[in-house]
């Protein structure tokens, strides 16, 4: 397996969706560092399933208990682990996986893999509830890196075809940062969000799912930071973001759409602001130029596929019989990952800064 | 420097443009491989500038010597190192980057990073003329990739928004790929590459320059292979494509069209095929589920950002007077490297599969 | 912290001693692998103290919960996590540390390196306790490694100036090994025991304690495996071994008596065995070459440092005071750990091995 | 191969000793940093052959050319690549190598590693003569670790039964560092140099080789240093220093005799020294606590075993008529390496700790 990821921050990565328990080890982290432990279990619950209406109807608990690396409220510097119990394993809701494998998960590769030994319970490794120890890992690094004055921010730039307002890619102001941090469905523009649910909605009625961008960005990384060519931010960042199932593109700054543009379009000009910075006035580059951070603020986008599991009827192998079959997956899903998306590429992206600096 | 990448399979990249060689080491390769160096170096002149009249008019002779892990022909499982020297180093051509960083170029970047210590002359080490070592190291790796039935190919998927045939995603004939293979201009329908050249031209003549997309398909390889969460096929691909210069985006499969999709049109069933082996009807997951192969075809398309170096007058700052001032960038640059990223790009998703086997 | 070892296998450890509870993840353990946990138990009481008169008396449980990774009895092939709760933590029994670092001990380099703010209760993250998880480790480890032929046994070679029978090094037989590997005192000649025995009662009756050294075989490698110049046999078991707490040398084969030898005695001949095995007639290059096996037993002996808790009075500093003072460690103390570092050692070269293979 | 080492510091060796050319990548070097490259050469020829009446007659220029990453005499922060042409490859010295593997030497474990496609002449990869990028790293490290107060010595320790006198543990003088780091034969007591040289010329009287004990120390290194468990220094410097051909063994601080002492003698008290530091009266955990720096010099040994090439008649093994058969290395060879393994051991040491800091 490679749910090892990480250098000068190592985290981790263990657990299966209806074993015993699910959890991280936070390798590296800086002594004598306060961790609000409130607060990352509040950002674990803008993850959480349940509580909000789009999401799946799973309930989980998801308290995690700090076993190590942590005393009196502040970081020992030993390393942290982090296990959440599963309480929640009705594994009859996922009946005839073994057999079929559901279509766009990993059941077939996973099974191939292992042999067929790998735990198909729920996803097993593969499940998306394991990404709660991304958000609690994420949590740890982003009130470290907030004292060193580098703030992360997400929000939901579409779903389906719905869009919010795209991120200033120069920067956004600390009060949207701060009101995105405590949202379940982050808007830049909230009036937006009663056309994305319908969208989800119409989905959920039609036994179906939906995918979406999440755009993300880190603000306040000094220029200089970064290893050309292949420790760079984008390297970096993308080497864990695709650590989160379901993410299936990438892109910095004007990203595809400034592949179609003319240099004199996307090229980003430099100026010294009103404090003698170096700044750039538009920021296409997205924050990183040879790897290496700009001074601008970091933006990426992460596509987020539809959610695998549907109810409508699919095509898929009877791996036992050898024959094809059809699958409807049973039980409730939940039609649209993306709004709990954001807090788990947020967290994704707060890790690996803190493997770049 | 982050100039090293992988696991299995290390590189060790070095080198600057105007410096006395550029070269790599490759650690890791299997001994006993027949390698013919006569096809690495024409993969090299795919990439190489001046042989195509859309390319920089640059002359390098490019001819790498092999220093060691190399006899007779073939692998001695030492590491291999090549070196390329360089001849051609009219420092001249670009005058005044010290003092004014080029707008999209990594010079203000690495000014910070490397306190100014740097080496400026054509880019130094940030140079696209580094990726020749990549190329380099791709083609060794493509003809031992080839002995195991795996074939890699790509092609200008789009320049501007002049769009190619998009490769079949479910798999492209042997006679593509090896068509593909030997090109400079890669592209499924030919028929377009007038209306591309012509984007180009006219970028080129108004001293501008303009960005594209590359998409890449590794076939061939069986399910099974890459590990959950960090080592899976995205992760270990993006880190490789991000270090080529100029790469702003990478998506697999459908990627962010993907993610404007609902579940049933996104997910690929699957079906037994003629010879009994489970494929996808479709390919939007691009070949990985869970960061493990599915045994389809990995597809993935990287967006190329319009090269920085452009002649139009541009703002930018002068870093020693501690003023913005305004900045061309004199000689004749190449206004789209794109053509020229097809063989890198298949490089790095070479170098990045060597380390997923 | 750097509590993560490994590539192909790799550990992460996690725990302090009188925290919640210490542990391990395991990632990249091959799936569909029986694992038989009373047989790990066995091997984890050979290490625990309390079960042998010259053991350190206080009581551990040690009984470890595995979380994931492992699903009837076989591994899934995902991270495998195992958890020792902390019962017996009577952190009274190590009064003055955080003022008077205690010599020997990792007490001052430690305040230093985490700014006072690591857990000093009883070592911390660097108390003996934690390789339990190596233990664990191991044992899952040789488990998997004698499926295929290799196993790994260790005595104890010296304590004081006592010595054990080395080992045969051209290779000692199956029953040793069964047997030594079921024993908590493990000696070739066991009527060595009663004098060494002396030595460690001495020591204790005087307050004090008393080093030794442990010799490790590992038996069925075959030739042909290891990576010059720094992935090789010795440098990975190495790295592994120093990753135990006391241990301060580590020697291979003929090691640094070899080092006084002449070339015709060190240098091994080589011969065909009845089998047409290559093999060699002595084996003073402790079953490696250029880094790589020979196919002869890997043969190494660790140096392990006398205890470093004494109740004899010793010198040391009062950091809060800034002046120099006395201490005398109260409590009682395990005057020898070499016969718990027997398998301890033995565990550390099973995981070094399966990141050989 | 496993030619890359390092982490913060990361080297690629490559080169076969009659191949090419062999060379060395640094990559990770702080940028700005000035660079004596005669002090380089100087250290350099410590190492090379031929210089010293011990020494082997084959004659090297081995001068390195540096090919990228160092401007105008300092470092540009990329990746630092030497090579060092081979010019004296008289391939007819070791004849019949391939059909009779050499006792002692990685011939045969090679052979069997590589399939027989690894360069055998001299002993390709494996070849003492790769070294010299070890020194030349090493000293282009020292040259930055002294601006850092950090100074690396070492000395011949033993030679045969010879030896010299040993380091005083608790630190050695400015002068004698400076004096060690100029000499090819390097003593502390000088005076017992006709002793060792009587034993080496003796061993090559008789057509035999003879080996030894190098001692090490690095001073100037402050407390807190080193990442416990696998991190630590003993781990990072024996990973490194067992990529030196034939050391077979490694102490830290009192060692293999510290393991036969009691606790009241090898632990070591703390004291606050006249300028208020902490420091330890005696120095028997060779400066790592925990695996972190204590603040006193860290000293280690080497155990360097004799060179396998002796012209005694030997018996080995002919693979090709698969029989036993019998082997006398012609030509003239050094019948001992360790004064020339000194500066070998001491840049393994720098090249060690730059990834420790």
């Amino acid at each position: 397996m490679g749910s090892v990821f990480g250098n000068k921050l190592k985290i981790s990565v263990f657990g299966e969706s209806h074993g015993a328990a699910i959890g991280i080890v936070i390798d590296g982290l800086p002594s004598g560092e306060s961790i609000d432990l409130d607060e990352v279990y509040r950002q674990m619950q803008r993850r959480a399933p349940g509580g909000d209406k789009t999401a799946t109807p799973r309930k989980e608990a998801d308290i995690p208990e700090v076993l190590s690396g942590f005393l009196c409220g502040v970081t020992t510097g030993a390393p942290l682990c982090a296990v959440i119990r599963n309480t929640n394993t009705r594994s009859g809701d996922y009946g005839n996986i073994l057999s079929a494998p559901r279509p766009a998960h990993s059941d077939y590769a996973a099974f191939v893999r292992y042999g067929g030994h790998n735990d198909i319970r729920g996803g097993g490794h593969f499940s998306g509830r394991l990404t709660a120890n991304i958000v609690f890992a994420g949590a740890v690094c982003r009130q470290i890196l907030k004292r060193r004055g580098i703030d992360i921010a997400a929000h939901i730039y579409s779903i389906g075809g719905v869009c919010d307002e795209p991120f200033e890619p120069t920067g956004i102001s600390g009060e949207l940062i701060e009101r995105l941090n405590g949202e379940k469905f982050a808007l830049v523009d909230p009036d937006r969000e009663g056309a994305m649910r319908e969208a989800v909605d119409k989905a959920r009625a039609n036994g179906d799912s939906i995918g979406g961008v999440v755009e993300c960005t880190v603000q306040g990384m000094k220029a200089g930071i970064g290893e050309p060519m292949f420790g760079g931010v984008e390297n970096v960042i993308a080497a864990a973001v695709f650590g989160v199932p379901a993410v299936k593109g990438i892109e910095f700054g004007s990203g595809f759409s400034g592949s179609s543009m003319l240099g004199s379009q996307n090229n980003d000009e430099f100026y010294f602001d009103e404090n003698g910075e170096v700044r750039t006035r538009t920021n296409n580059h997205g924050g990183a130029l040879g790897g290496i951070t700009s001074g601008m603020p970091i933006i990426f986008r992460a596509a987020v596929k539809p959610t695998p599991s549907i109810s409508i009827e699919q095509k898929t192998v009877d791996l036992e019989n050898k024959k094809n079959c059809t699958l409807s997956i049973k039980g409730r899903h939940d039609p649209c990952i993306v709004p709990r998306a954001v807090p788990v590429i947020e967290s994704a992206a707060a890790i690996a800064v803190m493997n770049l600096l």
